[in-house]
């Protein structure tokens, strides 16, 4: 939605230019409501609202509702109340509420009395609902049909409430509380014998979410069930709105992006996020406390080699692996973590899994640790003559300790990766808050502690 | 599909020990195919057959094709030739190709002749494009209509066709030699009047995908145009199959596992990897090279910090400052690359926006490293009388030198993480090839050089 196509705007500021009313209101039928929302959103505020101005409806709201949301509350500021009114009636209802939300709260009070009754109400209950779950993500565009029609006639209704629909091709079957009894398909209706009854063609056994259910599992099930859309049900049973195939893509991409970030530890509100449109000062808000308080917690690192300080002094060649100490650590707790993080997220393990998972990644852990134990110990053969030693100590005793220290590292790394993004997951936090930089920076320190502790007590310095 | 159910295994062996059929042809009738299909699973191959044999066509296919592959090669290893061809042939074709593309050679072999004609040429077509392209993941089971039939003809033929096809929602329009002409949903048809004219109602503007297309580009494509399927044409722009709203979520999440596990530079197949089903030598095998790879580089961090060894050995405060620059390099270079890649992978930026990105990443890298500079000049002033150093050099001096070197690092480390992604997408890579490990091995070297060489030029050493 964010990739301009600037070669447009200069055909489309002489239509501006020349008030060719017809000329602009045949591109706003150009092509897909998506595509000419792009196009216009090429064009400052004022100027894309006098090409979508000339849009008839449905379609101007149906291209509005395409629009990032910053060039939405930019229009809206500079219209009339009654314009606005009429733009956000026709829109998706599930995006007329999310774009009231985020309006500055004077618009708010000053766009309501316009609105007709009905849109007041509806915008009221799906704004009602905590970011996050089905109920704030649900629209209330759905077809219910009574369990008494036949198939011809619901045929017939479904055609009639088509116009206003974003999806008629699932009807629910309520009873006379909204209860939730059933679904059909428009697909079953077709095929149905024109007389038989909504009721008994339905499918009784309904996949649903309840409204203070996550998204993300709302739109899991939708994948899982590969449902056209999902009937979200409050505390009382009763339907309350749908979740569509399209949002269930939107929010599985938007959580992807909730957890990468969360991984590379960056705060903030992640649903906003566009790249470039967000400011360098907010980037910096948004990254800066993880990474100074990681600063800060990286001094322990710090005091760790000071206290050792004498056996650097001593052993030179010491400080030569803590980098390589630090990587591996690092990368083999992260690598550790990423992989158990998903398979939470995608539910291929739960947190009852722990000890299986320890166990898979001990052996792991133990393969990448003789491996690299192996790298080192080549490396102090070859290169370690060059570093100040005592000549006490040879060089195989010192190769030994050393490798053994990180093999150790590698081992304890990883099962800190499993370990910890499982335990938030049992204290049911997000386990990606377990971000990579926060284990990086754990690991550094525990592993610091293995290093100095297994080469004194192997060197017995 | 892979959290078993084992509550229901006693009940489902019980009812196969005492062989009724009856009540085992109800219990694959109790819900959701992918429902059935996941409570068979928690049974060895041979039972869960058992089981599934009593299903009828075409719900047996059905539940099978909602298996993991691994039980579906299990279970049709032990079947008779034709029992297997049966089962193929209700399956949707894509699902068909995919699973046929596992099977040992022998077993493809062995089966394809037992397939009828038209199911053996389209495994043949739908085998035939490269993992990962629009042409693997489509699917031939989509409903074509000539532009010549009225509306009611059109939703007579849909409702005979409708059996055999993934979704009669869509039809697509085509001339006589399969070229893609337009495109009308089942809404289209019946809001329409009855006698009008499927080329008359079409939408003649198709969003499509080419077979050679990267299945995430027709994913997101689905996303952005809020669509039930996509239509993919081959060189000659004929239609040879669609892509449906439900694949797209399987490819998205696919893809975004791919991301994740390449941004903890975790290699192999990544199409597989249901991480318990992943076995500790596969893991190892994925995960090694990588590791021991960035190990081997991270020695160059070790020559470096070896080849300033006479320096340690004067100021060994420097020692106890390396964990603080490795992790606050490795920190802002990772966070700094996760957001590009997922910029450029939600196509938010472009690679013609490096400028722009690299400027706004400058002004976050000085931001970031004018806050860590203060942490570290404290931290020297604080803590740093404790360690070793001449006496000629002021404490204050020191200080200075390391957060200076600190505050470079931070701002190269982050231009380091926005340009390495971009250099990537540049040669037509995927930017995710940037792992966060590997950065955080480079930034370290790049780290270490800049901390030695600043502290050396501006004490004077």
């Amino acid at each position: 939605m964010t990739v301009k196509n600037p070669l447009v705007v200069p055909e489309l500021r002489e239509l501006i230019a020349a008030g060719d009313a017809q000329a602009l209101q045949a591109f706003c039928k150009t092509g897909h409501p998506a595509v000419v929302a792009e196009m216009i959103s090429a064009l400052p505020g004022t100027e894309a609202w006098e090409v979508l101005r000339h849009a008839d409806f449905p379609l101007r709201s149906d291209i509005f509702s395409h629009m990032d949301e910053d060039l939405q509350i930019e229009i809206i500021g500079s219209l009339r109340r009654m314009e606005v009114a009429r733009l956000l009636a026709d829109m998706p209802p599930d995006d007329r509420a999310d774009l009231f939300k985020e309006l500055p709260d004077e618009m708010q009070e000053s766009v309501l009395p316009a609105l007709a009754q009905a849109e007041r109400e509806d915008i009221r209950r799906l704004t009602a609902y905590e970011e996050g779950t089905a109920g704030a993500v649900m629209t209330s565009d759905y077809v219910t049909l009574p369990p008494h029609l036949t198939a011809s006639q619901a045929i017939d209704h479904l055609r009639k409430v088509a116009p206003d629909k974003e999806t008629i091709y699932y009807g629910y079957v309520v009873d006379e509380k909204r209860k939730l009894q059933g679904f059909v398909s428009l697909k079953d209706l077709i095929v149905a014998r024109r007389e038989s009854k909504v009721g008994d063609i339905m499918h009784p056994e309904v996949i649903f979410a309840r409204v203070e259910e996550d998204q993300e599992d709302a739109a899991r099930k939708i994948q899982k069930y590969d449902l056209l859309a999902l009937p979200v049900i409050n505390g009382g049973d009763t339907l309350v709105g749908i979740i569509t195939h399209d949002d269930a893509l939107d929010i599985i991409t938007q959580e992807q992006t909730e957890d990468m970030e969360k991984l590379m530890a960056i705060a903030g509100s992640h649903e906003a996020g566009v790249y470039m449109k967000t400011s360098a000062w907010a980037h910096l808000k948004n990254r800066s406390p993880w990474i100074v308080m990681l600063a800060c917690l990286s001094m322990v690192s710090g005091f760790i080699v000071q206290s050792h300080e004498g056996m650097l002094l001593q052993f030179a060649i010491l400080a030569s692996f803590m980098p390589m100490l630090a990587d591996t650590g690092g990368n083999t707790g992260s690598q550790a973590a990423a992989l158990i993080i998903r398979a939470l997220a995608l539910k291929e393990i739960s947190t009852r899994d722990i000890l299986r998972v320890l166990a898979k990644e001990f052996q792991v852990g133990l393969g990448l640790s003789l491996m690299l134990a192996l790298v080192a110990f080549g490396r102090v053969m070859f290169f370690g003559e060059a570093s100040t030693m005592p000549e006490s100590y040879s060089l195989v005793s010192i190769a030994v300790a050393i490798s053994a220290a990180l093999g150790l590292q590698v081992v304890s790394a990883t099962l800190i990766g499993v370990f910890l993004p499982m335990f938030a997951a049992l204290l049911k936090k997000d386990p990606a808050v377990v971000a990579s930089p926060a284990l990086t920076t754990m690991v550094d320190i525990t592993g610091l502690l293995i290093y100095f502790t297994t080469i004194k007590l192997m060197l017995g310095i």
